[in-house]
């Protein structure tokens, strides 16, 4: 049977798959990944990683979303610095796989419905989580009258992170800043109206 | 001798190769197109393309950016109206092409040194363009006091729109709201303090 994608079981072969997989990404790239290759990395038989992921796409994904750390930045105790501090998760998790690989993926969740639905599941509500709790916690502080459309805030931090660094072509070394930015200006958005 | 990508020729024979491969990418979609299946409906050979376009993938990428209106929106006379404008001309951009084309040649792009070139010159620029002018109006009429940094205006333009349709998977039906949101957001953050 075949694992719940990006959410492998508990055990060392998975682990060994998933980085095989992301050793082997970072040394020859995602076009020119093999199955063969990951396999011999890990030290496994084929068979032992077609069981747990339909396809290479999808053995890909679960290794990239495995090393990802989704979790809701701890409480800073205001909504500015709690904002700052998911985009530079987001920052983070899009700049950390190999170059290209982030643009890969998403064309395969796209041309994949079982992709689509992990990445509803896994990335998706991962960081809408975190985005959610944060704007909670300025609720209960009484920093937002309400919360806010969480599926447009979530819109508003994590495209133009996504546009900077794969649309737009934009510098790195500047992502950083601009996320800072992005953090400040989506703040200050919220804190007008209580909503984007 | 190839063509520059995404500035065909104006030619018949151009013309007819990008309206063919649009046809058979809405029929097909993008992994199942083939170039013969494109020479077959446009009448002409397969030499005839490859002339053109060096890979598929390079006259699939020509063909959509032919089909995009990429002009700066007529001046409305006010920054908000011509944010708002923009927005809706990014979202029809993303929203035009079949499903799964926008992530497909975005990988692309991120495959191939060429595609990354021709899209820099050709979809990155002309949005550039667009938000630079729409921003030195504004600053001419006096509601900017300086020009904001059009790169960060651009991914904070282009990049939650990306997201709604291409990340987030929100209902597309929603999306047009969505931009207008964005532009007014946008034009809030430009009006407080001249740059975002």
């Amino acid at each position: 049977m075949s694992q719940p994608l990006g959410r492998p079981r508990d055990s060392r072969v998975d682990e060994a798959i998933a980085t095989a997989a992301r050793q082997v990404l970072a040394e020859q790239g995602y076009a020119r990944l093999t199955v063969d290759a990951v396999a011999a990395r890990a030290g496994v038989g084929k068979a032992a990683i077609y069981r747990r992921h339909a396809t290479k796409q999808q053995m890909i994904f679960a290794a990239v979303m495995h090393d990802l750390d989704l979790a809701t930045p701890p409480d800073t105790g205001s909504l500015a610095t709690d904002l700052a501090a998911i985009t530079r998760d987001i920052l983070a998790a899009l700049a950390t796989p190999p170059p290209g690989v982030v643009p890969a993926l998403l064309a395969d969740v796209h041309a994949d419905p079982a992709m689509a639905a992990a990445f509803a599941r896994t990335f998706v509500r991962a960081e809408r989580d975190c985005v959610t709790e944060v704007l909670e916690r300025a609720v209960a502080r009484g920093e937002l009258p309400r919360l806010p459309d969480p599926a447009t805030v979530h819109a508003l931090l994590l495209g133009p992170i996504f546009a900077w660094l794969f649309l737009l072509l934009e510098d790195p070394g500047k992502a950083p800043a601009f996320a800072d930015t992005l953090a400040r200006g989506v703040g200050h958005l919220l804190g007008r109206d209580g909503g984007a």
